[in-house]
């Protein structure tokens, strides 16, 4: 099979332990990760060709990331070393009522001077079939944004298809431009979106209308589809935060016309929930590519569900594992 | 604003990890409470200005107790250096059906050996508007008992506030007085008591009468009032144990003939919950200067709610997170 | 009162720590256990005089083995030293929907290579009343069938109470018998059986009718009855996976024809769940020599619910909490 | 005493342990701490009533900076909160042939946003005596530079003594402007200069001439003492690597036209040699106010000898434990 | 072999990890030890029938020191339990110039308050050979010296073999009797003095003459046989402190008039050197049961010159590892 | 540059941690490692395209296994996943006269169970130009012998320059023939030989005769070179121990009938020893297809002096750092 390619930044993260708050830590978990990285780390996972494509530092911390990707069965060719410093984030896990915290410390990062003319886009593309990028790539940096609308032109025009996480994050996008006008141009080339209701209206002005959650979601995709008529499938996710480390979770997926919805899982005592929307999207390119929509979304939902039980980043989980909880086998009995 | 002294002892604690038996245990973590100091530190970490009172060891586990107390912004200026030995406990954390357990070893502590005419309360409350004891600090020694009730005639007389928490504890009360001859004087000079049932009774001989749970809190409050007439606000708080890391937890608050009730929260996965009702009486102290009875009530049971997800016995949350609470954000969804 | 003697396997056990798969793990908690010692840890935990009988390999684990069961105060003058290796297994502690996993790595130890005539039974059994065996035991080899059989024998002529749990492990006899023909002389000789469906049909193919939990319990301990008529008790334990870290927990103990229910627990946030079927057994030894029946299977079911809580596979609670919880104390509040 | 203040960036520090090396670590220790700040713990450690003055992100690793610097008994009055972020640094402790290796990540950070007219300097010296910066203040930026020289000419203005530490890094110095030129009009106001000879050379192309060692110190002295002629004492500290944890340890003192030779120490089983200068520094401002000249450069070479066996950037010994040192316990025999 | 059996406290040993000073750590690692625990454990790992006399709390940590000397093959038959606490210690591990630190909180232990009668020595020393005793345990409490010396009457009596450990530590022998009344009967009935320089001088008033090291030891011995002649070898160890991870290690027996002299070994990298002289003293009574003279000190030497490089209080080296180094093997290369 | 090649088993590494005994640990490191591998991890660190072939268990130990060689960038196309389990040792590491200690557990690994034809060596060796193995491979199994005398038949005929490290362990070589019986067809067709004075006596009856250890060496070298006079290069390296941390390293080479002779290193303070000969063997095929014969021989002591700074099986350290090295800079001074 033909390989996926992703744009997006590495950073460093930094968890307290323990459940400690930060200004009580004195030594902190170190972990490479970020979105874009993370669903090509779960399609890996699951056997699929994989090349990570982004800018590290020519330090210590950018080797670490290398040899992080390559333990997970990335590819690492296309990587200028470049720039001043790793991005890096701090999270502070909650629990119960105090949900976690992120502080980012990622501005002036190798990957936010990223340039076009950097990245020979034909070539990266040369032997793959799917192209991965989020509304982080594109809220980084203006630089960011112009290499992933070029990497989105090519592909498009080298016939990849071409998948999006909206991922709005509020405290990017501070170079100047409004993220509806960036992300138009993006958006309007790719044939799988995973979407959202909060970032849909912060992006787009799109408000769903609808009374039902069902409705609501129809309604969004409808509004979607039309903005965006080369979309194939465009995806839902749904997390019900009842607390900290108890969260309930499922999706939807609409495609001609018609709203697919998977099952709903009751996660509990969640180990780590950073990332699962990523491993959602990364399971989603293997079950697309593997099964047929609802099983492909039911993969997906079982996969990031599973994702919450797995510290770090990846999602280290086989298929088998998936498949066996989309059958309903979720009781967390003792496998010998 | 003026300052919050507390008198009480402090207390180094070894605490297992990870759930371990104590006999399991070949390592503890270690750190420094006792009830009045917790108090302080709630309130010095919302922004008041506080002043800690008790006696420590001139040894390197007095110096830390003073540096924690430094670093948490609490006053060490009134801090006799004297005795043989810091107290200590060990705390054996539970799960599920099995309660955590502590096990004792504060006799012959420092702050035991305490005086009268050690401290100079005149100095100690000259630019103070508060004071904070309890009933372990009474029931410490004689000695501790006295200077507590010294204490408390000269912030009388200096027009302090004074609160005070029941705290009855089975395991102190053992130089030879009754706990209720030796309370009953210091209580009846109290403003703002956090009371008890099981405290009431074994202090004062006082029953609640009444069916329902609201009946019985203002059973007691009622009988508190009649015998300490000066009390301007009886406090109740109400832990529900469904197991060791889930509890439910509220509080009322009696003014005035009026009794005000708080929501009521459930803490799931609960990180810590030493300190958690110091935490309430920290906050509380923090809410009557700030805000009006009901939202100080609520402030005081949403921050130790928030607690109860915090390791060690100290409250490191801030207003804004106590607040927010307050206002329904108890989803512990993740905060970027 | 007499010994307790069990025979069995000892395992080294390596177990991931915070919930990490074992590919993500680069240290591990080392413990020694195995079903017939956790029985008898249990037992001799809660004041009985134990000995284990194994094979250990002349080495440093050896030793460390030797050295642990001294200090959970179980005898061990009978423990050949010969063959090559210790047995160990690694243990992926899962979470919510991911239970954990165990991969073994136990052929060729040294106590596989037990023969015949290693054991002078007739020794061991000297101060000795009860006689405990497992499935597992069995299933190891040929050699460990055989001693097994031959202690079997022994203790029968001695007049020992023989107890054995069925413990079915499909990933064991692999030498050549099938574990009915091996299990059917073995347990005919045994008084208290601790059985289970799967293992029932699996080794004897005997399957319980029936529509209720309690009509499908009883008709299996008939069958169970009418096969080996020298069995006074039969118990069954009943678990119910709702997460990995979330069971209910209960049992039954068939005796005169009569099925007696122990009460059903809801256990939330397990912290150690292997070795709680042997916790069960332990204390029902226990419990067996110490109260009547319905007491005994509450104290048991207590017992091993407590287990959950302990980390390891050792059951480290005294009999004052067992019974405390017998008697409704499930709240886990903390205990000063 | 009056108070001790310094201006200088505060970074915190990710250390590897136990020898690991950046690339292998996924846990690193935090601490906070920088030349200035260290200098100044040292001096608040040995009872010096000091006074930090610096830049810090409104953020929880500001805040986690703010915390540690009360521990230590440093005062936090002046602090502004601005700017991004925290600068950081990671170190990777070495051994043996291998040297510790430090990787900078301070660019951006909130100190170096630094501007003249953000601090009120009358106000910050007013109850003090001596102000202390270092090369490293001056290197970070231009307003970091405008502001360290907007101090020096106050505090030379308000008759404090003023002291320097070269501190050259090469790193540094990248905001357009040559070292030389910045600091030799900051360095011409200063009465106490701890000097170096690359630093020198750096700095103001001063080569030192002589055959010995004692040659070449008098001859650097002679020189700076010729260009700055309102020094009054110039400290040259001589730092013999052995290896990576085992380092000889000396300096000399050149006032009045004499050089005073300390002892030399030998250092092994270093913990952390990281701020074992700056802890020299903060010694000899303690000891410059309470010895005569001699005695203060013992003072400061034995307190950052013991320095190197405590880890962390600050140095936690007491008084009398330097004394002792000087005076020839440097067995490491088991205090009681 | 007939058993040897000690007198002593247990104290719980809380010490820092990684070279930490107290006031930096929060968390210390947990292990019980004492001086003639320490000894038995030594005695009881070289394959001696050993049992402890002490008392201790009836709490988890009396327990805790329980299971820890059944590991350790100790028999507990004689340990009763009553009193308030267990003594306690805090060591901070030094390095380089800086010597390790202890913290005794041992006051008012349950050990201090043992009283005559309590123990049945008859019954103690009915199958034992050999009592250990030392100065430590005289000097706790009056109680704990009545005790003692009751114990070496009875002992005497019963024509057991008495040794003894001078111990002399300044911070004990504070309830109101001069240590050299105390010592002076119990020292006179010993056989094996295990004594020193300055121990000589505080409990006897005996300084030893002579130029070299060998008259000075000789001088220490005559003086002492003079004095107690009952003693049939008086034995002297000797530390050169490099520095506190580098010290030398020898010892001199002296018997029948002659001075037996041990090898002298340089101990570098000293991984934890508490118990070092108890592993001596445990090392000696097996080889003075084992081995002639000479080759028991050489044994003794050599086995405490290997407790250097073994975490805690327990030396864990076999007899062939003793022999070994004995032999010349001291080169620590790696064994297959 | 073509690829190196090597043959041989992967061992699951359990290491203790603080130079704590085996019997006292309950966590243990774990890492992947073994002779051939380490091998290829130093020549793949130094950029050498490399590829290992072995076998692994089909289960979550041998994925971990593969997914370390993907992080240090070695190949694992060639590694079939077969047999029973991944063997593995502990390792426990001593400290001053305490050597390290190793137990082993691989028999009936996966790789032992290795059998001709199971492994396609003319596909391996296409693209490649060396192949390494080594007299552990030999010594395994008579399967592993007769696929590593395939190999070495396969790469001799199509050209690939072979070396061998001779590697003698003792406790292999049980299954039945004799090591030099096995090892003289393999050996001579090797290019390179490591070989050493015991393992050429073991291996071969080849007795060095000489009075210095230069003698010695060449008169090896020479009768290594007659028996094997395809051997173009003959090494040995030379381990003085100090203690278990404190060791002198050196080596030297014989071609062309002249001995070369290496730099000796003086290294303290060693974390971790296993791996400096394979850390030898990678250095040095990397010199010798970069450098002159004198430069690789420096270049490869170099960075197995390094090495012994670095903890687990692999030497990370950079060429630049190496070359540093051979070039005096082994002062350990901090690299800012």
């Amino acid at each position: 099979m033909k390989k996926v390619i992703a744009l997006g930044e590495i950073l460093l993260r930094f968890s307290t332990t323990d459940h400690l708050r930060i200004s009580q830590s004195n030594a902190f978990n170190a972990d490479y990760g970020g979105s874009e990285l993370n669903v090509l780390t779960s399609a890996a996972n699951f056997g699929m060709d994989c090349e990570m494509v982004t800018v590290l530092p020519n330090n210590d911390l950018g080797m670490a990331a290398v040899m992080q990707m390559r333990k997970f069965n990335i590819g690492t060719k296309f990587i200028p070393k470049a720039g001043e410093r790793l991005g890096l984030y701090f999270l502070e896990k909650g629990a119960s009522v105090r949900g976690s915290k992120i502080i980012y410390d990622r501005t002036h990062s190798s990957f936010s001077q990223i340039k076009p003319g950097m990245i020979n886009w034909e070539d990266v593309f040369k032997e793959a079939s799917w192209f991965h990028w989020s509304g982080i790539t594109a809220g980084v940096s203006q630089g960011a944004a112009d290499v992933c609308l070029e990497a989105i032109e090519v592909a498009y025009k080298m016939g990849l298809t071409i998948s999006t996480d909206f991922n709005y994050r509020a405290n990017l996008w501070n170079y100047g431009k409004s993220a509806g006008e960036i992300m138009e141009a993006m958006v309007s080339k790719c044939h799988i979106i995973l979407a959202g209701d909060y970032a849909s209206r912060q992006y787009f002005n799109i408000h769903a209308k609808g009374e039902s959650k069902d409705e609501l979601n129809k309604s969004l995709c409808e509004k979607l589809k039309d903005r965006f008529p080369i979309a194939e499938k465009i995806i839902i996710t749904h997390r019900d935060n009842i607390s900290a480390l108890h969260n309930k979770w499922s999706a939807v997926l609409y495609t001609d016309g018609k709203l697919l919805k998977s099952q709903s899982y009751d996660i509990t005592d969640i180990v780590d929930r950073i990332g699962a929307g990523d491993s959602f999207m990364g399971a989603l390119i293997y079950g697309l590519n593997h099964f047929e929509d609802q099983k492909a979304l039911e993969f997906a939902v079982a996969a990031s569900c599973l994702k919450h039980t797995i510290y770090g980043d990846a999602n280290l989980v086989t298929t088998q594992e998936v498949i066996d909880l989309t059958q309903g086998d979720s009781t967390g009995r003792v496998r010998r």
